[in-house]
Parts: C-alpha cells; sequence; structure tokens
C-alpha cells in the first residue's frame, strides 16, 4: 500500500493526497529538530520501561539503545539528513532508527503517544535552558556587584521623573538593577521547579494502559516528580507560558537599565562611555558613535512580550488536552531563549566595559538636590514637615529668581523666609554628607550600599551550586 | 499665601494655575481611594516609628493615631467626603487629619515620600487580596475535587482535537482542571512571598535620613521582609506585574474549562445541563437558554492579559525609580482582581450546580473510541506497535466501509486484515475494562482517579491554615 | 407569574433563580448607562419602522416616541433611576418605557433583537465619539503647525539613537510629530466610514421577517450604508476592534513626542520649559517640578494597547454570531475613547504652552554634528563619498585625540589627512548654512519647513467642515 | 588601517574591537537578505538620481546599474555569499558591488543614509506583499462566493451563544464570513495606499542636500507620492504596524470562522466532513481523522496579535528618529506575511474541498428553533411582542415538561396557553417558510441571500484590475 510506503505514522486509513502547502504549514521540523538531543534521551528512557514491561526484549532494548545512540552521533555530527515525511522532530528520529535497526523500531512508540512524548522532550530541554540562563544571570548580576563595589564612592543625580532628585551613590543605581534581576533568578527557581516534571506515561489523552513504569522513567530522565493527570500533562503549557512571561519580565527590566544607560551615555549626560565594542557608527554621519547594544536591549522586551501575550491568546479558549494549536508553543519558546540568553551576554559585556566618567557625574550635582535637606534641617529645629517643605520651597523659588544656586542664598535671604535658618545652614551643602544622613537599609549611605554589596555577594554564593 | 491654602501638598513654589483637564487626567483618588484603610494602616505605623525617632512627641502621636481612627470610621461608614484639591488617596487622609486634629498633621509625612508610601499601601492592600482570592480558588478546587469523588462512575468520551479520542471518566476530566488551578493557587503563595515586603522608609528614592526604624515598620505592618533597595523599592511595580500575569494564566486556564462546558452544553453533545441560575434567555427566542457564565468566564482571560500586556508596555523602557507612568499600576490590579474574584465565584456556582447528563454521555461512547485498544489487542500478542496500529487503522476503515460499528466486524473480517485476531478479540469491545486499562499514576482507571481525588484532598487540607 | 413580576424581558420559561454575583457580573448597565441617547434615538427610528410596517399603530407611535423623549429629558437631567433588573441600558430604557406609556411599550421589540440593536447604539455613539476625537485631534495638529510657523529660526540637534545627528529646525521636529498625526486622522476617517453603517433590522441571527424598511432605519439614523449579512452584522466588532487599534497607534505617537519633550525638558537638555500648568511638584523635594503631563501621556500607550490585545484575545477563536463574550466591546470603547481624549486635550495644552530656550537649544549644536558636510565637501570635489566619509571619520577622530573641536582643526591637520582639503573649508562651519542644504522636499531647510507648514495649513483647511 | 580592511561601512573612527555576540546580535543579514530584490531596485533608482544631480557620471552608473543587475542574477540564482562583515543586505550587495565594478561603488551611498535606504526597501517589499496577500484573500473570497452560490439551498441550525437559534441557510453562514474578509481587503487597499509613498531622500534625518530630485526617485520606483518630513519618513514604522494589525484582524476572522468549522466537523455536529488533505491521523489512536488545517489556522491569530503587540511595545516610549530598536520591523513583518499568506491559501483548500452533509444538517433543525416565529404569530394577530414572546416561552416550557417537541402540542394545548392559536398555527412548522420570512436586506431568505451573492460577484469584478 502506497499508505505505508509513504511513511507517514498515521498511515493506514487515509485515502486522500495533503496539499503541499498544507504539509508545510503542519509540519514543525523546521525548527523543532533543535530537540533532537532531547527527544533521543526520552526514547532511550522510554524503551528501558518497555523492556520492564516486557513489551521489547532486553535485546530489542539494546538494538534501539544502540540505535538511538548512533542517531545522538549523526545530530551532533551534523551529518542527520532530514527526509521528505519527517514532519518533526520525533518521526524523523523514529524513521531513522528504523532505517538503522529494522523491526525492533517498530515498537520503541508502544503506550505513548507524540502528545506526551513532545512535551516531555520540551520539558528536557527546557530545564537545561534554564540552567543555561540563570547562569548568565548570574554572570551579569555577579559583573554588576562587583562593579558596584569598586566603584562605591562615586556620587552623581538620582533622578525621579527624569528630573534631579537627591544625589546618590552610582552604586546603589548598579545595585537597584541587580536586585531586580536577583528576584528574576528566584521566579526562575520557581519555574524549573515546575518545568521539571515527568508527563511521559500519559499517552494521548487517557493515560498509559501497559504497566509502563512512571518511576523508572523518573529518575532515568532525573525529573523532579511526576504529572498528575494524563490530561493535564498532554495539555497543558503553563510551563511555555511561565517561561515566556519570565522573558518578559526579565528582559522590561533590562528595558529600563537600558534606557537609563542610554540617557546617561547622551552628550548632554556625558555620565559614561560605551565601549566601542558595543557601539556602531552611522554610515552617512563620521562622528556617529550610537549606543546600539543598549537600543537592541530596550527593544527585546517588546519582542519577548509579544510573544507571550500571543501564545497566550493561542492558548485563550481552546478546549481540554491536545490540539494542534499548541503547536505555536515551540517557536515561542526557542526564540524567547535565544533573545533572552543574547541580552543577558550582552548586557555583561556592556555592564563590564563601560567607562564611568566621574568628574562630570559629580558636576551635574546641583545645591537645589538638597533642598530636601534644608527642609530637614528645619524638621530637626522642630518645623512639622509641611511646613519645612513649604518654606525650602520658597528658598528654591527665591533663588531662581535671584538667578543664583540655592547655597548661594546668603543667610539673610534664608531668614527673610524663616526666622529658624542660622549660620550652620552651611552643613547643608555637602553632597557627600547628604548622602551619608541615609543609612537606614536600603539607602545610599556608604555603609548601606556596602551592605547591599554583602547581601549579593551571600546570595551569589549560595546560587553557585 | 494661596499655596498654603490652595493645599495642594507640593505647593511653596508653583506660580501658575493648572488645566483642569491636566488637573482630573493627574488625579487618582477616583480610584485609589479604594485604599484607604492599606493607607491608614500604613501613616499609623509610620508615625510610631516618628516617635521612636523623636520626630514626633508621645502626645502628637496619639493625636495622629485618633484621628486616623477618626478617618478609618468615617470611610467605613461611607461618609468620608473627598474634597477638591485631594488628588489621591494620601492627600486626602492627610488632608482629613489636619481638619480634625492641625498642626501635628504637618509632621506625619516627615521622611516619607508619596514614592513609597503608595507602594506600601499597594503591598498591603495586594497582600489581602490574595488571601481572598487564594481561599476563593481553594473553595472552587474542593467542589470540584467532591464532585469528581461522587461522580467517579461515570464515563464519556474525551476528546482530543475535539474529536473522540478514548473512552475516560467524568471526574478524571473535572480533576484535570482542579490540578491546574492547584498549580495556580502555588503560584500565587510564591507571589505572595514577594508582595509581602515591606517598602516604607525609601523615600522618595535615596532613602530614609532620620533614623526611622524600618524593621519596627516591618513588624507593625507584618510584612514578611524589608526592601533591599531604596530605588528599586519605589521605581519597580514587579509585584503588581506578577498578580497580572498570574490573573492571566489563571484565567486561560477558566477559559479552558468553560469552552469545554460550553460544548458539552449544546444540544448536539448535550452532556450537561447548566442551572438557570448560571444562564439567562434570549430578549427575541422564547426557546433560548444561554451559558452565559460560561461565556463571561471565557472572556474575561482576555481582559486580563490585555491588562497585563498594556502594564507591562507601559513599563517598557521607562527610567529608574518612579515616573508618573506607574500611576497605571493601581487600575490594572483593581480590575483584575475584581474580574479573578467574580469569575472564581461564579465558577464555583456553575460547576456546584451542573447536572450531568450520564446517560447521554455514555451513549456517546463508540466502538471506534477502542481502536488503540485494538492494536493492544494485538501489540500483546507480540505485533510491533506501529504495524498494530496499521491493522486497527485497516479495521476502522474496513467497518467504514462497510458502513457498520467497529465492534461489528466479523471475527471473519478481523482475521482478513491481520491472522492474530481471534475469538477473544470481543473482549476488547467493553468501555469499562477499557479504562480500567489506565492505572499507571494520572491515568483514567478508578484506581488512579481516586488516587488524584486523595492527592488534592490531602493537598487542600494543607492549605486551609 | 414571577416571571413576569420580575421583569427580566427573557422571563416567562426559567424556573430557577439567579446567583446574584453571576446577576452582577452579567449586568453591564453600570457601563453602557452611557449609551442612553444612541438608545433612545434607535428606538425612535425603530418605531416609525414598526409604524410603517403596521405593527404599532400612528398613535401608539406618538405615545413611544413622546416616551421616549421623556426618557430622555430624565437621563439628561440626571434624574433617570436605575432599578433593580435593570440589567443594561436597553433593558432599563424599555422597562421605564412600560412605566410612562404602558401596554404600547411591549410591541417596541416586536422583530428586533438585544444583538442588532446593542451594535445599533454602539455605532451611533462611537460614531459621535469619533467625530469629537477627530475635533481635537486637528487642534492639536493645528497648535503644532502654527507653533512650527512662529518659531521656524529656532535650530537645535538633531538626534538618532539618541546622540547629535545634525543640525535642524526645531520647526522641522515639531512637523514630524504633525504630520504622523494627520495620518492618524486620515485613518480615522476610513474607520468612521465602516463605522456608519447600520446593522439594525438584523435580528438575532437571521434577519428581520416584518417588512421592517431598514433603507428608513438607515435615513432616521443618517449611516452611510445598511449592513449586508446579519450574522456578521451582529457578531462581528471590526468596527470597535479598529478604534481601539487606532487609539493605540495615535497614542503610540503621542508616546513619542512625549518622549523627546521629556529629554528636551531634563536639566541635562533643557531646551523647554513646561509650563506650570502641566508639571506638578514633589511632595518630598521641594525643589522638583516634574512633567507628569509628560509621562501620563506616553503612559496611555500601554493602556490602550492592551485594551485592544485583551478585547483581540477575547474575540479569538469565538463561534460565529453573538455570545455573551462580546459584552466585553464596550467598556474597552469607552475607555480608549476617553484616554484618548484627555490626551489629546492634555498635549493641546502642553504644546501651546512649553517654552522654548532657544539659546540652550543652538548652544547645543556643536561642530562635529557638521562631519557629515565636511564628507559633502570633498564629494563635491570628486571623492566617492564612501571614501569622504573615511576621510571625515578621521578628521573627527584626530580632534577627539587633539580634544579639539572638529572647526579647530587648522587646514594643515585637514591637509594631512587628505591633500583635497583647501581654505574654504571654513564655510562648512555654519549651522545655518548647513541647514540650508536640505532643501528637497520634506528636508531641513527653511523653505522645505515651511512647504510643510504650508502643506498642513491646506489640509487642515479641507478638514474644516 | 585595519579599519578600512574590516570593510564595516562605518569603519573609520573606531579602534576597539566587537563582541562577536553583539556583531550577531545586531546583525539582521539573516533575515533581511530577503530584501534584496527591493534592495536593487532601490539602488538602481537611485544612482539615476545621482547622475542626474552629477554626482557620478553616465558611465559610472552604467557601471553601478550593470553591477547591479549581475548582483541580482547572482542572488535569483541562489549563488551570492554573504561574508563575514555583511551585517545586512545594504552593505552586502554594496560590498558585492565593489567587488565587481571597484572605486565608483563608493558613490552609490551619497547623500543616502541606511536610515532611508532601509525603509525604502521595506516599502517596496512590503508593496509587492500585500499584492500577493489580496491576491489570496480574493480567491479565498470567490471559493466562498461560489460555494454559496451553489448550496444555497442547504438549511441548517443558526447557533447564538452556541445553542440553537434559528434555520437559516448554509450560504447564509458562508457569506458572513465572506464579506468580513472582503472588508479585510478593503483595509489593505488603504494601507497599500500609505506603503506606497517614497522616504528615500530623508538621509539619516534632515533630508538630502545634493541635489537629489526625489520626484525622480518615486516615479523610478512607483510610488505613489513622497514623504512630507525627512524626521518622519525614517523613524516612524506605521506602515508595518498597520500591516501587523491587519493581520491579526483577518487572522482573528479566520479563527471564527476555523472554531465554527471545528464544531460543525466534530462527531456530535457531523455536518461537514474535512478532506483527508487538510485533515491528519494519531499517532497512537487508530480512528482519529483530526482537523489540523483548522486548528492551526485558529492558532495563528493569536501568533500575529503577539507579533503586533510585540512590536508596538517595543515602538512605545521611543524617542524619535531612527533608533536601533526599529530592527525588530523586518522579523515582525516577514512573519506575519508568511503566516497570513500560508493560512489564507489552507483555508481556500478547505473551504473548496469539505464536504457538506446536508441531511445532517437539516435533521438537526428543531421545531423549538422556531418558537419565535411562534410569537410573531401571535404578533401578526395583534399581540404585542413582549407578550407573545413569554405565551411563546410558556409553550416551549410546556412541552418540555410533556417530553414531546413544540410542535407536537396540540392546538388544545396552545389554546390553554393563549386563546388567539388556532388551527392555522400548523403553518409556522415549516423550516422553509420560516427562513424565506427573512427577506429583508441582510437576510436569510433565499432572495436575500442570493442577493449577497450577487453584490459580492460584483464586488469581486471590480478589484480584478
Amino acid at each position: 500500500m502506497s499508505s505505508t510506503e509513504g511513511g507517514k505514522l498515521w498511515g493506514g486509513r487515509f485515502v486522500g493526497s495533503t496539499d503541499p502547502i498544507m504539509e508545510k504549514f503542519n509540519a514543525s521540523i523546521a525548527y523543532d529538530q533543535r530537540m533532537w538531543d532531547a527527544d533521543i534521551r526520552g526514547s532511550k528512557a522510554y524503551v528501558k520501561a518497555l523492556e520492564k514491561a516486557k513489551l521489547v526484549t532486553t535485546e530489542e532494548m539494546q538494538q534501539i539503545l544502540q540505535g538511538m545512540d548512533q542517531i545522538s552521533d549523526e545530530w551532533s555530527k551534523g551529518v542527520f539528513a532530514i527526509k521528505p515525511g519527517d514532519e518533526d522532530i520525533h518521526t524523523a528520529n523514529e524513521r531513522r532508527l528504523k532505517e538503522l535497526i529494522g523491526a525492533p523500531a517498530g515498537k520503541l512508540h508502544t503506550g505513548r503517544s507524540r502528545n506526551d512524548q513532545v512535551v516531555t522532550d520540551m520539558r528536557l530541554w527546557l530545564r537545561d535552558a534554564i540552567t543555561t540562563i540563570t547562569e548568565s544571570a548570574l554572570q551579569l548580576i555577579s559583573t554588576m556587584v562587583e562593579r558596584a563595589a569598586a566603584e562605591i564612592d562615586v556620587l552623581f543625580p538620582g533622578y525621579t521623573h527624569m528630573q534631579r532628585a537627591q544625589p546618590i551613590r552610582w552604586s546603589h543605581w548598579i545595585l537597584s538593577h541587580a536586585i531586580a534581576l536577583s528576584r528574576d533568578v528566584e521566579r526562575l527557581y520557581e519555574i524549573k521547579k515546575r518545568v521539571n516534571i515527568l508527563p511521559l506515561g500519559s499517552g494521548a489523552i487517557a493515560g498509559t494502559p501497559l504497566d509502563i513504569d512512571r518511576e523508572l522513567l523518573r529518575t532515568e530522565l532525573a525529573f523532579d516528580g511526576i504529572s498528575l493527570n494524563s490530561m493535564d500533562a498532554t495539555g497543558q503549557r503553563d510551563f511555555v507560558v511561565e517561561f515566556l512571561f519570565w522573558s518578559s519580565l526579565c528582559l522590561t527590566h533590562l528595558s529600563k537599565m537600558a534606557e537609563d544607560l542610554m540617557l546617561y551615555s547622551t552628550k548632554e549626560f556625558s555620565f559614561i562611555t560605551l565601549s566601542d565594542a558595543y557601539s556602531t557608527g552611522s554610515s552617512l554621519m563620521p562622528q556617529k558613535k550610537n549606543a546600539d547594544s543598549l537600543e537592541l536591549i530596550r527593544s527585546k522586551a517588546g519582542r519577548v512580550l509579544g510573544t507571550c501575550a500571543g501564545f497566550m491568546m493561542t492558548l485563550k479558549g481552546l478546549p481540554s488536552t491536545y490540539n494542534k494549536d499548541l503547536q505555536e508553543d515551540k517557536e515561542a519558546m526557542f526564540d524567547c531563549y535565544d533573545t533572552v540568553h543574547a541580552v543577558l551576554q550582552v548586557t555583561t559585556g556592556v555592564m563590564s566595559t563601560l567607562k564611568v566618567n566621574q568628574s562630570v557625574m559629580e558636576a551635574a550635582l546641583s545645591p537645589d538636590m538638597l533642598a530636601t535637606d534644608l527642609a530637614y534641617y528645619l524638621v530637626r529645629k522642630g518645623v512639622p514637615f509641611r511646613e519645612a517643605h513649604g518654606i525650602s520651597g520658597k528658598a528654591v523659588f527665591t533663588a531662581e529668581s535671584k538667578n543664583i544656586a540655592l547655597n548661594q542664598l546668603s543667610v539673610e535671604d534664608l531668614i527673610a523666609i524663616s526666622p529658624l535658618f542660622g549660620s550652620d545652614v552651611s552643613s547643608v551643602w555637602d553632597y557627600r554628607s547628604s548622602v551619608e544622613q541615609y543609612s537606614a537599609p536600603g539607602g545610599t549611605a556608604k555603609s548601606s550600599v556596602t551592605g547591599q554589596v554583602e547581601h549579593l555577594r551571600n546570595w551569589l554564593k549560595t546560587q553557585a551550586q
């Protein structure tokens, strides 16, 4: 029969032929071949369970294992040849197995469905991917923490609403981003825990009927647990969605850091200089040095959030269990992984090579940024803060009206605004003293920032297993 | 001065007046008043820290605490009057405090910024909201588990690709959704852990300079920990984003269950009958009974995912620390909470009142759904699965060609396809025997489904603190 | 019967009672009351068609028309009382009509369904809303064009990649945004054309069977055309989606303009000063003047895109015709309208009141921004551009190495790089001459910018009907 | 210098080297090579403008034109070799030109920037892509219209809320989707109009300074108009966003049609049978025939909406003009095109080959679907509709209570509910008569459906230029 010739695994019954556009539309081999290793690992574990269940002989098992090793070798060497009819990685590997070992290959899929096979592959693949991403994230955090430790004495303006707010330590700024990333890593552990669950043995929908030992499968594949319900196991893609969302949140964090750095690297701010390794020029304007790396980092948050939202839209309102719509899962997963991985590495490069222009940063501190301290001066003399805030505001206004800096107001000027001002007000105008006030946990005083560095160093050590 | 009269907290300096459209655009009181209780709790804790730091006297503290209690009472009774100039809940409560107790009210905001105040309020509010949602989710899961236990003997067709696949237990279907929800609850605990962190004492950006004891604040407000970096604390909204995403994922799960139930309640399936309490009629067609509840459940996944994606888009590329863009956080958080809360309650109502039409369900089982079992029959006789699958497929095709059911093929018909068939093939055609084969963990055999019920019952008990 | 007492319009059949949470979940009156006027207009037209079809007498028609006018009056005056059971605006108005005129009210809904009624209301409402938005957009564009005309002689740095690129006119920048907005207006006309189609007479699904003259309805309600298929008419919400997307794109444009203005209003750039009417202060820092208006404008793009994506997600995979999921349409439509309307007005305010700091802008021009002109100098002497670009780049590098400005390189320095340089190179270093070179259509020369102003002024005139 | 060796077009100045990960992250050649033809066409037009401006000689122009033709030939034959350093298609083509013709190649980029070059390429590419998509959409509509014409006599249940509502024509259903698609085509024309605008001559930001005749470029490249402002021209991607949104809306329409067809092809409905060419089987269950084509169609709406939302998120809050973030535009555009193109073709295949099971469809009509007609029977006897609706509802209830069909109620049963019923009520129970009542425009009567067919046939004719 042509149906057995054609080699579609689900042959046997169909009499019509498939539209070639439909065939291409339906096939996933172009991208799911990336899971070749996970697919082979899954099949090797599965054949052991089949042997235990006496569904294959020990000899057949050996043949299958050896065949799979050879296929693995072919993939590793880049010589595996995809053939027409290999619609997905599962079909391709099994087709090749049959070529290599003949009849016993036909026993491998006993009691298994592509529905449980594909999620097993994906979970194995994503587990490894998460490990890689975790390492990249930790390397970035580590870079940032050590940079923060080294440059702890650099002050510069802290901004809110993109307006100069209060003097802070540059390291305080670095750590604000590092701490966000450390939460991302912790979220990643939570996700990994849910990724690392064995779905194999769920069949197409109802479970497995043939004494397949799922605990053996779990151990072989080093999963942490076993899925609890076969319909849920084959039909849910929560683990993918969680990873897509994770990527979106992490890159939203990095888009924020990139935006700050882009501001700081404008001519107008000139706080930092990006390494040439992370800049590019213009095909038209010879003087340009563009922070392309930062722009790319910023842009990718949109890409991954779009992928996440799109896949969730695909899931919305689907009926239970496997529907072909779920095939959107893999390209989404791969693209987010590739994107996040590249972004983390490039960000590490940027952060480890950029140059801080300390003198420019400190020159950008201005006395009006101490207006809050001026209010606190009065608070310490018993003025309710609301009133002190108003008085300080008037001082700012007076200085602006006179076109002088706030600290150039004479004591007389100040006394005219509030009789509580005295000559000791001069102590307010020191940026280093100002930051040292903020010594509560989380503040920008040297001790607090050092505390943050120590906290993250310790945290990093506990991650290093 | 008009600036103190007008009562804008940041008065003092401005000389222009505000565009009324801008004023309305800028104000959040219309929705953030919902956090009145959290705002008052936060201020009560804060004044205790001020007293400890000697920034207010004990007497002033008492006045502020009593004033706050009175304001709380006004909100509880619905008599708190919002006035022009009350641009947000913080301004409104402080304005009222000043009316009630006069001058000492002006000391409450010492060392605090709306930047740390607002996130403190939001975290307190969301912590309580998560508790409520958790309870609603647990109640839904519990309803589902008990229903699954009670109706464990009902069989019906399991579908993949919306096509009849294999016979399964109705309870297996219920539990597939309950297990997804139990993962949602576990994710909610992880989020709550990150929500329950004290940001107060971070000031506007740089931290707090005035001996404010953040540990005292943490204890007073029952937070689990203290934020590590003041810039991160005031500028991040991860905890909101995580909740929005959680809502999206949870409602995507419920959209799936709703879609199944809608299918099952069509005339054509007729597997279930919705209670009238969750149905509505048509203004035009007298015979209609529509599953509006299910349609609403299905629809809300879009709403919350849209809110989540929209807020993340707002965050994308923002610079560090507080920017007014963050004001989008509150409506998003409130709307997702309200939506998820209502959906969970309505779903519980639907699931506890729908009627199962057991006879229709079982009549929908058809012999072709046992084609896999027919293949397994051959597998047990040593036929490789791929071959057995092909043979079974031919049997299906033969039956279709003869226009008879698969189990009406004679033994002779079957032998013509494969000589391995024998008269014992008749044992295949029993739906109850079929499901009992799927006895591995997660399968649809009675023992496996009972195991799932027990697992979830035990899990529910551990949640019941 | 209690069913007729209860007054649910679709009563008659149900015997169960409704869950109050479900009732609230199901009801839309809280927000769709906003369409009271459209609903009344639709019903007034409809009763005329009923009269023509002899389904109501002329007298009954008069009673209904007068009743409707009275209801309209009650809504206008804010005295219409919503009662329990008024689940939507249609039910509320019809219930009130019955109270006012008794039995004939029961004839109004003949041959009509809420399915065609609600989209008729929405299309009427949105048609008016689009008119309002168009006016606001035109006013903003007009403000921008006139400002561009008035300040055409102000030069400042044009940026690409947030780095100084080439000198341009400030007006050129203004017009780049105005032109984007003019495309938005043109898109709005296209959408309005599709909004302004009459769906009434489509019934619930199948059309109208009772000699209802749809052409009469169209004329009465001033629609441009009649829907072509009753299932499409009642089940599609394209017109809403198009408006939501339009809002998203328009606000993405304004988020871009706001971002530029925020950069320009940082201390570091100091190119513009926002009016106090569109700025706010800080509750903590007395010196702060924040561009809240711009931040709010920037933030709203996320909100509306989220709403658009969310509603499209709700639509994804819905079956044909009316499903209750569609009820998500109205809040989405109202919120986007309110948001866009406010943003356009506030942006107009910002753009008409901000102050340009011309001297700062012009001081920010720097010789390296003329490096492209330096290359063109060589191109005019026959050097291929690629080579000229390289030579100019070397000049930039030499100047940087010497720590001098590009125009401070001596002719000897330049000749050392390329012998084609001569003393006439000094003519390159004039910013006003530089911009005047860009005189092709769309360029930044005065003539080109004036051309753009004229183009938009003419375009605005043609919109003013 | 190594900088000239390396061949980066913007070389000349940089002294550092680039991180290889950054290099890969930055490069777009992997996907933008797809625009090789547009890039060559753009350069060929551009060199003509250079010649007219006397920036190249006629001979140089000829060399460049011939070189470009040869490059085009290499791409066509698949022999163009991408080399290290070819970061994008522009660089690759120009590098190759230099290899082929030497020095004159260096003049091609005179006065041009990649900023205006890349959008020119994209607009040329997308213009052609839209033409292709329009043709595919028209072919699908045409298939649907002719099918509707051929099967106009098939009746089946119309559903609202997934519940049987009223009898309709199958063709009425088909046309409801065809009409939505015809609106999509009209939207596509509007977008194409805005795509087909020439940006070339805008330079990097400020325009073009060297007598480049933009009108000549427009004519050469067959654009409809010229961009009005160089900053807008190089910095906006509205034309991409509009196409992405268009794809999302179009595929949302097709997801709706696919959902209907999936319902109709369930065993329970059995209204249609999909061709084997658009179905697949199961690797486990031999009897399965899955509507994979429909599931894929349904799923893609999520993919493209995600891409659209993601790209808009990337655009949100970007500053003016070209930023590297915009590089996200191309993959988004290509992927949406490929997806929509495949979906339209597969849908055409599905719609032209599915088999309608007319007898099953008509057997699914049930007397309760005529309850509205029963109410209209009373309306024609003068009963107000609200009352008639209630009476008909009671008849439905009575029939259900007696467990008989609505049309099996005796005249006595009916008279007991309302004395206005008479023996002529039997005329109500005819499905063909019922549908014929809906003869107003847009209704399901044969004349109305024929009218829709004619309308669309005429419309299709006008598209066929």
